[in-house]
């Protein structure tokens, strides 16, 4: 919100002074009103637009040269996390893209520290030049047994709901939760819905009746269409949907038939997942807005979507388009084939230029950085070879199966070969890795272990990451226990990240020193690190070209993805919702 | 805003019992976001729609046979006072015809009782089924000098603006003040912004950097276009525009060019001002829809344009469309060539049916409302014929002269005839009209006279009024002073109202017993007295056929219409903003 005595002040000024700070003319500027794009000169004074009259004086004159001018782009949801850099950082790599505002959900970050994660998430935004509007986190854990590093009920997330930057609710992905009307997740909605702000959804697949009482329980957005069906069902019903594009969920072209002159309103673009490595090389929404267009939607109407159709649907009035009153923050970019900006302004202000980030703003390093680095709490160096120890009496297991391009699972039945005291060896079991998931946040000591099938492809070395959704513990994998143990110790000696070894050497790292989920580290570098994990991987584990290789450990994880994950407890069965034991006679 | 415990208490009932309370199969239902009508069911509990769920049970089940099912209407601004009847009268008149939301801004009553009037609409309006949202009138009085029934400042706002039912603030038709910075009508803005209410507009012919300035102001909607152009401008700058129909306006059909599929989420309906016996006639808002319809606007698109558009822009997120977690409020309308309801449901129960209201619901009538009809300060019973004399020493008169078709007036200078003190005589200057405009809020004693042209025609009698924008003084004319005499007694007698005197008779009335603005009779018998009213002046008075009897004279009194108008202190030249005298050599 703009405080009106700003207002009062420019429309002082502009009196007194009969002069304005800038003067774009020569624009084709992007009108969402009216959806049209039209020439003439836009009007700024103190970071606002203040009209198109192309006969003020003014301190500045650019001449646009002809260029589009467009208000900078909104991220409808986003976990910032994802992009493995700091929000600071994050903020400088996304603005030159013409990204301006984002909708962030820290789910991540709190599934690690709980709500101060989401306080150093809203005070480090808050420092940077992008306009962050946070979501509460409304699954903390995602499941309630889960050793997440935090516990989030209704109450906690009171404290935060009033916050100035915070919007509403996170995706509420406990669906059965829901419609079962929990009282602990109604609760969480009604911490929202009571205050008039929004909350967000995650509800794939749902339709009909249950999507009628997800509804109506309060829920107002998804991002997680993959079908038209599936889109124009919640647009029937009020709902927002986003037409999701990450590093690996590409929903959009696949949804733009869903888009239409009635249904447009209610359509919105998002990221929710993008790596930064991606982000550098291929944008950000502008990536989105080009790909929109490339399939035939009219530019005016992506732009429609990346930016006034977010500010409508999250409230924010003073953002979205070019008018008097709203925050010049803005881009020019010369085409809608490449949709890259080669200028950006926020409030104003040129803040990058030709893809750089040439503001002189620079986030101070955050206070609160200091607790998050100590994400790790039980030592891994005094974890002794005995507790990866695999016993399978029946020499029948339940084996992680993993399946092409896809984070779901198959639970295999497979005969693995044991010492005399029944316990997994890797030499007689060819190809066969043994996986872990070692607590991180509580010094409970857990562990558990499973196994992982051939196919992954994992060879002569170990891998592990504490990124491992959603309670972002410890997961190891590899194909001897050695290498397990070093790359355990190794991504303790990092404070988190990803380590790649192989007989007792790093083949490859990659530090997240804020809750071993993003690095502060600069967007080129970490992206720069990233491309050499990935090389190991693919050269020297050869692992199957058809999985990610830290995505998929990632995500093994998550008990609420199908068939067989693992756990700090054990392995558990997300079809039938409870554990089991890796030994399949059990 | 619906509080969520009842949310929760209707997902709990629906989930113990397997029931709901209503069930309407077979309509063709709105879809204001798909843009489309669906056939199916729609089901409502507890007064709230709940979902599509066409197999649920319910106590009540109903056949639509096929009839469209619709979001109740909206008003986008309307003044209640203008149709002459109390809120819950105002209220039973439109249910019938569909309308289920208005934005009122009680401007009228505002300008004759202050804050008290303004309490008495919101505490009827409560009480009614109508649901009515306030804004707070910004301009009382219409001028600074103006003798008003009271002068609102933003301190004075300041004590309703969070009232849950105030939405904003009310048309800021000082255009003036808000270009020049006047700090007080500044502060009314900045009272409604600095809660991101709405802050309504009134910018007739306002156009380039003048409007610029006006919606930097904080100004977000015009109901005042004429003209495509006027309504491109103001959506060009994020403005809602309102489509107006109403008593005296009609500028809906010759601004429906302005309406494509991207402008039309900024326009909406709204009558404005609409007298009883035309709602009772043509209908309310309901006519609007009929009128885009029968103009070429596809009936989904007039539908939006009347519902959640207005919701949409006024923040009012649990109504305007079909959809769960929405107010079951609806109406089944068989076709949009007629476009009248013939059952309207509010919160789930049916309230009226073939244009009659049928809910056992009737407000009480209001405690307030014995202040408010003691409106008349003044006792007219006291006016000495010594003050209608009007002295023209030089014999040329300004003399006020009516446009036809038009509430704009012309300065005549005239030749007048007057006795041997100077005094106007009624015998010698034939055909000629005294006007008086007499204070009737604060016992000022003060009273204005003028003269008026004979084209008004009025003969043989004297009509008065209480309603006389916007400060609401006695407006009375009449061919001699005996009768304009009457009149206000008369006139003073009912407490306010129209009065029809000839020769110390009166031929005709309308008592206004509120505020001298609104009765509190049923809208039927309002009706009927204006249509004898009509008679009266059309049969016996003979007046101008080319103007609109009671309407010419209660603009008379508006000092902000050019060129000449009359105030209780005299005559004022509305072009030149000065009083002048009635002797044109002065």
């Amino acid at each position: 919100m703009i405080e009106y005595k700003k207002i009062q002040k420019i429309m002082q000024d502009i009196k007194n002074s009969q002069e304005i700070d800038l003067r774009i003319d020569n624009a084709k500027i992007a009108d969402v009103y009216r959806g049209i794009f039209f020439e003439g000169s836009v009007c700024v004074h103190q970071g606002i637009i203040v009209g198109f009259n192309q006969e003020i004086q003014a301190k500045q004159v650019i001449d646009a040269k002809q260029a589009y001018l467009v208000p900078n782009f909104f991220d409808g949801h986003v976990h910032i996390e994802s992009s493995m850099l700091s929000p600071e950082k994050f903020a400088e790599l996304v603005i030159p893209f013409g990204t301006g505002t984002v909708i962030a959900d820290p789910h991540e970050i709190a599934n690690v520290k709980g709500l101060d994660g989401i306080r150093f998430m809203i005070e480090s935004a808050k420092q940077s030049l992008l306009d962050v509007k946070f979501m509460l986190p409304s699954c903390v854990p995602a499941l309630p047994f889960e050793d997440a590093g935090a516990n989030l009920f209704a109450q906690d997330l009171a404290e935060l709901i009033d916050n100035e930057n915070v919007y509403g609710l996170g995706e509420m992905m406990n669906v059965p939760g829901v419609l079962m009307q929990d009282e602990a997740v109604l609760e969480k909605i009604a911490l929202a819905s009571n205050r008039q702000k929004m909350v967000d959804g995650h509800s794939p697949n749902l339709d009909g009746a249950a999507l009628d009482m997800y509804v109506l329980a309060g829920v107002r957005t998804d991002h997680e269409c993959t079908t038209v069906q599936e889109a124009m069902d919640r647009i029937q019903r009020g709902m927002y949907v986003m037409l999701r594009e990450g590093s690996a969920a590409h929903d959009l072209v696949n949804l733009l038939p869903a888009v239409n002159s009635h249904t447009i309103k209610n359509c919105l673009l998002c990221t929710d997942d993008k790596q930064c490595a991606d982000i550098l090389q291929r944008g950000h929404i502008n990536d989105s807005v080009r790909l929109a267009v490339a399939n035939g939607i009219e530019p005016i109407d992506a732009i429609k979507m990346a930016t006034i159709n977010v500010a409508d649907a999250y409230g924010i009035k003073h953002k979205g388009a070019i008018a008097p009153g709203k925050e010049a923050s803005f881009m020019l970019i010369k085409d809608f084939e490449n949709c890259m900006p080669h200028a950006v302004y926020i409030k104003g202000n040129l803040v990058a230029e030709n893809g750089k980030y040439i503001a002189n703003h620079h986030a101070e390093p955050n206070a609160k950085l200091t607790t998050l680095t100590h994400s790790m709490q039980e030592s891994m160096q005094t974890i002794l070879p005995e507790k990866l120890l695999l016993t399978i009496p029946s020499k029948k297991a339940r084996v992680i199966r993993v399946l092409p391009h896809s984070l779901l699972t198959k639970c295999e039945i497979m005969d693995v070969i044991t010492d005399e005291q029944g316990n997994f060896v890797f030499e007689k079991n060819k190809g066969m890795l043994k996986l872990a998931v070692v607590e991180r946040h509580k010094k409970t000591g857990k562990i558990g272990l499973g196994l992982l099938h051939s196919e992954y492809g994992l060879q002569n070395g170990a891998i592990a990451t504490t990124i491992s959704h959603d309670s972002h513990n410890i997961v190891v994998s590899g194909d001897n226990d050695a290498d397990i143990l070093f790359a355990l110790q190794e991504v303790e000696k990092m404070g988190g990240g990803i380590v790649m070894v192989s007989q007792g050497k790093v083949l490859a790292k990659l530090a997240l020193n804020i809750g071993g989920l993003m690095s502060s580290a600069e967007p080129q570098e970490v992206a720069k690190a990233l491309k050499e994990l990935y090389a190991v991987a693919k050269e020297h584990y050869k692992i199957w070209d058809k999985a990610d290789a830290f995505m998929t450990l990632s995500f093994l994880a998550l008990p609420v993805i199908p068939d067989l994950k693992l756990t700090p407890q054990g392995l558990f069965d997300v079809t039938k919702f409870h554990f089991v034991d890796i030994d399949a006679s059990k």
